[in-house]
């Protein structure tokens, strides 16, 4: 496994694989989970080449958000990544991705989509995702990109802008990675203290319930979110919503492949999670 | 050479290329003129395989400008095209490019250059113009993007844009190609009427008088300003801008390299032109 710091490096890296090969890419933020794991297996199950990027992007943080204090540990997660099937680790300075004497002045804004959800509650949060994702497959021109479900909003963001700006690679996404209890794995769950990670479990427990509701004939979706507000009451919820997976435009009434995702807040930590509904994950 | 109406089709042959291999990419809106000729050669003279698309871009065109009418003649264009180096001409239809079905949700967005110049007489021009640059090189992959120095604020935003969002390609200017009397080509040029064609080459005789005022030791912006406006007093002066040719910032002092640049309107035809000081073009 190599690991390449600069951009050049990894141009030159790139040009020795042929576009014919099948070329896998994990883009992460590094302090690498179960999670980030699952997405890595299946790219090297599926593919010739696998690469994974490790980069907390600056742009993607709001004003006050966690950027200083996201965890951050490249040992570990080198150590992790030696027992995958990546092949190349790439693993930039913040300035080789946004050099300091050459402000950026382009980025790549998501319309719509950007401004439901998370999009309200952190604006500009999508168009740093956006643009940091733009950058890397410039990079590393993969044929085939996976992301994880447990971030959904971003999933419906990112594959419409690789169908938006003809990206050649396809997206692939994984399901979501939990622990014994039912709660998504994230980096962020570090953040919790223990009271806050027993609660924390309550949040798939109520995204199954109203499944379960919908599996069982239910479709209206004020009823549904209802469910999961009341299963919600000692946390503080940012949203419940009922949308399409793709335009992530409210619905009336749930329909299969509809995504129900929450937003809440357990002390200074934000939790995010969803569900696709008839996917049972 | 063949021409290459889909997206799906194009990649196929792109995956034949080997990254290694040097691609020269000629993105034109096609009613190709000697200054599409002229980078088309220099295109071919450097690389193994020259691609050349054709694409009237319908989003760089703002409300009550000149789409509709914008002249189109393929088959002129394809017989041109059969004298030169090029081996692929990508011609999609606009539903290729702007699927009617899947509404675009995502665009490349230039921020202060895109406000300067043109910017302020067509507000969104830029972005359609980034946006669907960024969509042609995701399809065709060029290793070498050539561009007209004709459009010296398009060079300005699309060179920011590969810096800022990493693309592969490397961006060659090529000088301004112009008619016996120093008028530059343009495909617009075909909407003026013989009077106004008979005025126009005064725009480039004033850029000329500002270039030797400059050679000669005159560095005020402001003069060297008043001097172009004031051979220009019979047409319809929209801006003249003695501008940094990288941040398109004005300059109150002109240094080499700096870009003196003019809008005018003739009848209705809006004509630009522009030098680089100490580069004689």
């Amino acid at each position: 496994m190599e690991i390449i710091n600069s951009i050049e490096s990894f141009r030159l890296a790139r040009r020795k694989i042929h576009l014919d090969q099948s070329l896998g890419f994990v883009p992460t933020m590094g302090y690498l989970h179960e999670g980030h794991l699952s997405l890595i297996n299946q790219a090297s199950q599926e593919n010739d080449k696998v690469v994974v990027s490790i980069f907390v992007n600056p742009t993607q943080f709001g004003e006050g958000e966690d950027f200083g204090e996201y965890p951050r540990d490249f040992n570990k997660d080198h150590e992790l990544l030696q027992h995958t099937g990546c092949d190349i680790v790439f693993y930039p300075p913040t300035k080789e991705i946004y050099p300091p004497s050459d402000n950026i002045d382009t980025f790549v804004v998501p319309q719509k989509r950007a401004t439901m959800l998370e999009g309200k509650i952190r604006p500009d949060h999508f168009k740093g995702v956006t643009t940091v994702v733009t950058k890397l497959l410039n990079i590393v021109l993969p044929t085939t990109t996976y992301l994880g479900q447990k971030d959904g909003q971003q999933v419906a963001i990112i594959k419409k802008m690789v169908r938006d700006l003809n990206f050649m690679t396809k997206i692939v996404v994984v399901p979501t990675k939990r622990d014994h209890d039912g709660l998504a794995l994230s980096s962020r769950n570090t953040y919790l203290n223990s009271s806050n990670r027993q609660k924390a479990p309550i949040i798939y427990k109520a995204l199954k319930s109203a499944d379960h509701l919908y599996q069982i004939g239910e479709t209206n979706s004020d009823i549904l979110k209802n469910t999961i507000r009341s299963m919600l009451t000692e946390l503080d919820i940012e949203y419940v919503s009922v949308a399409d997976s793709d335009t992530l435009e409210e619905l009336t009434h749930a329909k299969p492949g509809a995504m129900i995702s929450v937003a809440v807040r357990l002390g200074n930590t934000r939790l995010i999670d969803n569900i696709i509904l008839g996917q049972g994950s």
